[in-house]
């Protein structure tokens, strides 16, 4: 399957802000545009508005990067070893080299971006800072260098049949991660047990499904009322904490494959839950399909919200739902937008993702929240990889 | 224990610098000077050459926060909830009122670092951008905003004895992937198997060993010889290839401890070595513990890298050693220097701390290394959490 019509739109938009060429390093942008996830950053990705793309890539890499980049021109430069150059020296002189001959004025690059996904190495990264700028300042001189942060992130909404595939391929490795955690939750068990447990069976297993390559999960697991109370906290820390009778477990799961991601959210009680966690279970349970009830294309985020904030508001939990109902996914874990918020005022399209998670979290019964991701369809919306929600 | 030593050190050098302050958001810099590893990002750290220094802090994270941060203010804001301000918008003031009264005129930021430690949460990163430059223009007026990555980088190359003791709990928690790599090699497992196991062992078993709160393992397992024989890229795939009889598995691993590193390799056989493969893995053993008796104060990095490399080379074998000896680590898993190579030309000192790990990798052996952390001690070299080297 090809992305043709992701790089047509972007080229259109580039047309309309003028831009002769993108000059592309964080990973999550490679993959976008050339098809290719980098291993550790360390590539460098020209996209032109017109002509061959190219692409300079560590030699090391030639086998990972010829596997799955579209039509490109290449270059590769020693990396890694002994005696190679500096990747700003191995790329200067092919960057500058690229702009030669053609009457390029206006170049974008990645200059805004703070919130970044790791590159296949999660344990580093190669993010662009001031030898970045300079690198790009002298090898495009006479150029006017352009922030494209803002036209990036916007490109990047509405997902492609090609990207929807990848994603969904995403959402069922993450569940391979749902049915480990609803298998082990079991009195006795730690938060950090769990975690680490889900996350190798995502790994073990998620490799080679559906032609996956490089997966890796992130699970954090909160257990207990107390841990669970806070689980609406943007991370978690997975403890040695063992579950008891009648404590709920909280799963908050990303999983990223070949550079596409899934966000996901579990919850489920070791032993007898209560009648009031039974409940409030329920409650979660019916404003998460409230909200994927009202996704389609046209409607308004807040609309969203309000579907899932009014369940909650109705049963008696209002201010125990203290975050939004949903965030914007897919070459990262969080992408900009859409934001399902009850001041947020987007309108949502065919091809945009979104989390769609409500929670409650409220002592002494804990934290409850179910998560999956959902993607906007032509006429409706379809929840990407359907997996049971059983408190029990 | 404290860290007054790193703190009286960073000041000196500041008032080398003619630096009134530092401020700091990168969580590998963050850690270095308040104690604190932030969660995501998103924490700011004023470190002044005079008085207390100021940690700006999601508000969600004041547990965690306040029971590892030294002496210091805090301030705290809302975050990742309905309604919170922008980090940017939130921090601005705090900022501006504590240059407020201060003759500050010089403030140090990190406008170089263009590799990066994850935070915490490895799924997603904050790295400043355009943006925080604008903030710190902004929050800084007339002040001069020099850029300390220079600075901050040298300070990290010596580590004083609180870091190393947090250090040798890395090492020691990276025992346990050796350890279940050794346990678990042999036919029929795959890499990607073997990679998602040792996560999952590091992160269940060594959360909690001598006070590691929150741990991470990161590990790449080739097998066979095609994908051994470049073992020595820096970062590799583990597949769903299988070991086969006479195969080698090597293991890359990085492991992260509350914001401390350790980086580890071993090399082990399924089934019964050829006398060839036996022959290479005790040459790199060799090499290994040349090079580690090399090691000492004073000792300049390249004569340490000749002491493992002329091993390799009169076995023959130097052609196929084709990367550095070692390089430094602790805050990041590769630090900016030391590196141990044939044209480097630092001094070793007290308190430096380097990986070790030669390699030789051919076809259609495989690939071989052994890689430990090296301290650099007061008369000699200690390597931390020492473990068998076995091929089988």
């Amino acid at each position: 399957m090809t992305n043709e019509a992701r790089l047509d739109r972007m080229r259109r938009a580039m047309q309309k802000d003028d831009l002769d060429a993108l000059v592309l390093m964080l990973p999550e942008n490679v993959l976008l545009l050339s098809g290719f996830w980098p291993m550790i950053g360390a590539t460098v990705f020209v996209f032109p508005v017109e002509g061959t793309p190219h692409c300079i890539i560590p030699e090391c890499y030639e086998r990972e990067a010829s596997s799955s980049l579209w039509t490109t021109q290449t270059s590769y430069y020693r990396y890694g070893l002994l005696g190679a150059p500096a990747p700003a020296s191995a790329t200067r002189g092919i960057l500058s080299g690229l702009a030669q001959g053609k009457s390029w004025t206006r170049i974008g690059f990645e200059g805004s971006f703070e919130v970044v996904a790791p590159s296949w190495n999660t344990a580093e990264l190669l993010v662009p800072a001031a030898q970045t700028r300079e690198l790009l300042r002298t090898a495009f001189d006479g150029c006017t260098l352009v922030d494209a942060s803002a036209l990036l992130q916007s490109q990047r909404l509405t997902k492609t049949p090609y990207e929807i595939a990848k994603l969904r391929t995403a959402s069922e490795v993450s569940s391979i991660g749902l049915e480990s955690f609803d298998r082990l939750v079991k009195v006795g068990v730690s938060g950090v047990e769990l975690a680490a447990a889900v996350e190798r069976d995502v790994m073990a297993v998620g490799t080679g499904r559906d032609g996956a390559c490089r997966v890796r999960a992130f699970a954090q697991v909160a257990v207990g009322p107390e841990e669970t109370a806070v689980g609406y906290r943007p991370n978690e820390v997975s403890t040695t904490r063992r579950l008891k009778s009648g404590d709920v477990a909280l799963l908050e799961l990303g999983v990223v494959v070949d550079g596409f991601w899934a966000d996901r959210t579990r919850v489920r009680a070791a032993g007898q839950p209560t009648d009031e966690q039974l409940k409030i279970f329920n409650v979660v349970q019916a404003a998460q399909e409230a909200a994927v009830q009202e996704i389609g294309p046209g409607v308004r985020t807040a609309q969203v919200d309000k579907a899932a904030r009014s369940v909650i508001r109705e049963a008696g939990y209002a201010e125990w739902f203290p975050h939004v109902t949903g965030h914007g996914l897919g070459f990262r874990y969080h992408e900009s937008s859409p934001t399902l918020s009850p001041d947020s005022s987007e309108t949502l399209e065919e091809g945009m993702l979104t989390s769609v998670e409500p929670g409650i979290y409220r002592m002494p019964h804990g934290g409850f929240r179910i998560e999956d991701d959902v993607l906007v369809t032509r006429d409706g919306a379809e929840v990407l990889a359907p997996f049971p929600k059983n408190l029990v």
